[in-house]
């Protein structure tokens, strides 16, 4: 396909939606859907493909686990607690007996870590690539969603852990063979890019004082700017607040042209979201109590750029590959 | 993949939802999951693979209808009425714009016909065979399912429409290459096997009467075979009373041999149901009101065989190849 995605979605699925007031023009990650029990439901589908998203040697425990982890993600980054899923394998014919009990075992492990029951599905075969499709739901427990097109000018913007290690965790995985291909063995950052954590802990946070939200997926420039596009503000970075664990350090000491790749590169899954700056305070205090790592990385504004600075200088981004976000 | 998909199911994914409740262990076609507004939740989600489900060349208008028809047909096999869908769609790189703007007029088509909306998905690329997966949300108005496995003996078996259209026009279908391969224009066999018709309208009659139900995508024995099974009961079947189209009944005329093919071939998309036999006289009226053609084929006993008879003659079917259901 030669069309973006983006725009295919924007021209030819999003009218599709026009009359569901819950499904927000397809231009964020959940559709919600009314009272179930006691919250709101929301429901996020979003599709793996192997060569595309993984790779077909990943172990399959571990792949179950990220297929079930970056629909999790789109969840937590709205406030919502995932309850149950649907799930449909299509699967090539080598995909043994032994595999897909691995696959299975990958899914037990994470149903237990967060709550989740498989609900229904659907297994059929395919003559390409394994290609896995989850449909998540969850519960939320205020009406106020930070939608992406949510935030206001003036608004803090926040990102939870650090940034980059899914993308070097690419560019590191031992069946990687693209471009800028790492070689030292970045276990953090495999670990990282193969199996993300989801941050269902900040729900408390996201839910009592995000005005937009999202999870990084397409690099941290990427969704912020689909924050920005989706708000009609500006906002401006400064590149020094930007959160980066020790070995992402250790590597942009050595190779500062590393930095785009780190600031827009996939599979970060950290929460990205925006607050009123008077609860800056209470957000700092329930993130320590929460112990977890939040971190204060900019400012939204009125205008309608992105403006990255290293200091009082501004970087020019626009050679930067922001990379567009295809799940709605 | 060797395994048979229905052990794999049973083994390894079945486990995996036995806390919750509404996924029915996996045995029946949608999951329900509570009060969602005026009625009980209800989803499916159902996979179609090209060169597995349909063939590459097939209309991509028609197609995109035939993807929701197939889910609608679950919900409506169960009384549940369709409200909305989530779409996943992996496209390989033949599929050009033109092809997804073809595509999405199916599924506006189709929403209009259906009353539903489009509430979100996904879109990734793939170097296998398009993939389409649909997760349909419906509405139960009633909390008594009828499930596959809530049949009781003595009650009489009904289908809609006719059976095996589907399963001819797969084998007339322009592209098919198979055995059995139909050479004169099936039109009608065809127009059924691409876009069948969902039996939405039986829902007044599903939801009163039904004791189990589910629709016919892997062919009426074999889906009965799956009530039998779930229910532990038999049934006794006469092939005198299995209603056939006009043109189903010449082709059978001429070659007698084509009546496994046409009692175990998927795509009919017909309902199968069972209600006790004092509601006989009410289904037969709301039929008639609703100006709907159903059938009474047969009768659920205390056995374990499923029994199709000819006349007085049991016919042996131990040779036909009932598929089995893939789907959960």
């Amino acid at each position: 396909m030669d069309v973006r995605e983006k725009d295919i979605i924007a021209k030819y699925f999003s009218p599709l939606s026009k009359n569901a007031k819950g499904a927000d023009e397809l231009k964020d990650d959940i559709a919600v859907l009314g009272n179930l029990g006691s919250g709101l439901l929301a429901i996020n589908m979003d599709t793996l493909v192997a060569g595309t998203h993984f790779f077909s040697d990943d172990d399959p425990t571990i792949l179950a686990q990220k297929a079930l982890r970056v629909n999790i993600s789109d969840l937590a980054a709205k406030g919502a607690v995932p309850f149950g899923y649907f799930l449909s394998l299509a699967l090539p014919k080598t995909a043994t007996e032994a595999y897909i009990k691995a696959f299975a075992h990958g899914l037990a492990i994470d149903q237990r870590n967060f709550n989740l029951n498989l609900l229904g599905g659907d297994t059929v075969k395919t003559k390409g690539p394994l290609t896995i499709t989850i449909t998540i739901l969850g519960l939320l427990s205020s009406s106020e969603i930070p939608r992406r097109s949510t935030a206001q000018a003036g608004d803090d913007i926040y990102v939870s852990g650090t940034i980059g290690d899914g993308a070097l965790g690419l560019l590191a995985h031992p069946s990687y063979t693209g471009k800028n291909r790492l070689t030292a063995k970045y276990s953090r950052h495999i670990g990282h890019y193969l199996c993300p954590e989801p941050r269902v802990e900040l729900q408390p946070i996201i839910s009592k004082f995000a005005s937009a939200s999202m999870d990084i997926s397409d690099g941290l420039l990427g969704d912020l700017t689909n924050i920005l596009n989706s708000s009609e503000l500006g906002a401006e970075l400064n590149v020094d607040h930007i959160p980066f664990s020790e070995e992402t350090k250790s590597i942009l000491l050595n190779e500062i042209d590393m930095l785009p790749t780190i600031l827009t590169g996939g599979d970060d899954y950290e929460i990205l979201f925006t607050a009123a700056p008077q609860h800056a305070a209470d957000i700092e205090k329930q993130a320590r109590k929460l112990h977890f790592d939040l971190t204060k990385i900019g400012t939204m504004n009125a205008g309608s750029e992105l403006q990255l600075l290293d200091g009082n200088k501004s970087l020019n981004i626009a050679g930067f590959n922001l990379s567009h976000s295809h799940t709605w």
